[in-house]
């Protein structure tokens, strides 16, 4: 990969100050998304390291769905979309993991052919307790995880040492 | 377009009575996007009436993030999340529309080049409620839209006569 276009999508991403809250700085990814040629480049990225080595691509919603439908065309895989908990009719599975005051559910419908190799994606890695219960999702459906791809990772909040084989684009 | 692959694909669209609420047949496209070939061979139906002539694919939150990134990808254009309202940090035109019982509201960030040429895509036209708001969302940043693209069409509910342009892969 060549790194002069990788550093010229990097510059799209956009931070906002003080959001949600004072003191957090909000990675905004759409100003890189909806440029054609940034987009394509991140998008190699993110497959690289998988690339064939995988049959399907797991995105976590939302923005992970933007991601995860754009590699599945890419890398000419199926799609399976791992939800928040309430918007599927048949979940097959479903893990909750701790938010910083709350928890979170996250739920998939049993689409994966026995033993599939799965590559899990999501926008920013934090904290990794997402990407974490991804991995549990995967696995109670009879599916292997090669490995996850964000396109952002903030380093600080330590997502790393839990998710273990994630592979970030970006890093700050 | 051979249709004998597009009716496989449509064969794994699954309906699921009674959801969500009883006397609604939901018809649930998560097998479908599973499958790496009735997957690829839905995204090219999408596009086709409208290859060549759109610069940007705008996706309506949250099913239709994972077909504009498939189209995204495939068509080599920039991507555009309509979102819920209340995800973006600065979101320069947010739509207003009626449901059934409540109002929703869909959001977009400016990040579209002056004169864009825009397909909209959802995965299911309705009662064409969503539709229309997309569209003055897409008018409302400068955009021009070129056609809306769907996976399906619910023919009784009336969609097509308010959005006009809608071009649907399948139809029940």
């Amino acid at each position: 990969m060549d790194a002069a276009p990788l550093a010229r999508a990097e510059s799209l991403i956009r931070s906002i100050p003080d959001y949600p809250e004072p003191g957090i700085v909000f990675r905004d990814i759409t100003p890189l998304l909806a440029d054609a040629a940034a987009l394509g480049e991140v998008i190699d990225a993110l497959i690289a390291p998988f690339a064939g080595r995988f049959d399907v691509v797991a995105g976590i919603e939302a923005r992970g769905f933007l991601l995860a439908g754009a590699i599945a065309t890419r890398a000419e895989v199926g799609l399976v979309p791992i939800r928040k908990a309430g918007k599927l009719p048949r979940p097959a599975a479903s893990v909750s993991y701790a938010l910083e005051y709350a928890t979170a559910t996250i739920e998939a419908h049993d689409d994966l052919p026995e033993g599939a190799r799965v590559l899990l994606v999501d926008d920013v890695l934090a904290t990794g307790g997402t990407l974490v219960a991804g991995h549990q999702i995967v696995r109670s459906l009879g599916g292997e995880v090669v490995g996850s791809a964000v396109l952002l990772e903030i380093a600080a909040l330590g997502g790393r040492a839990a998710t273990g084989d994630v592979h970030a684009v970006f890093t700050v």
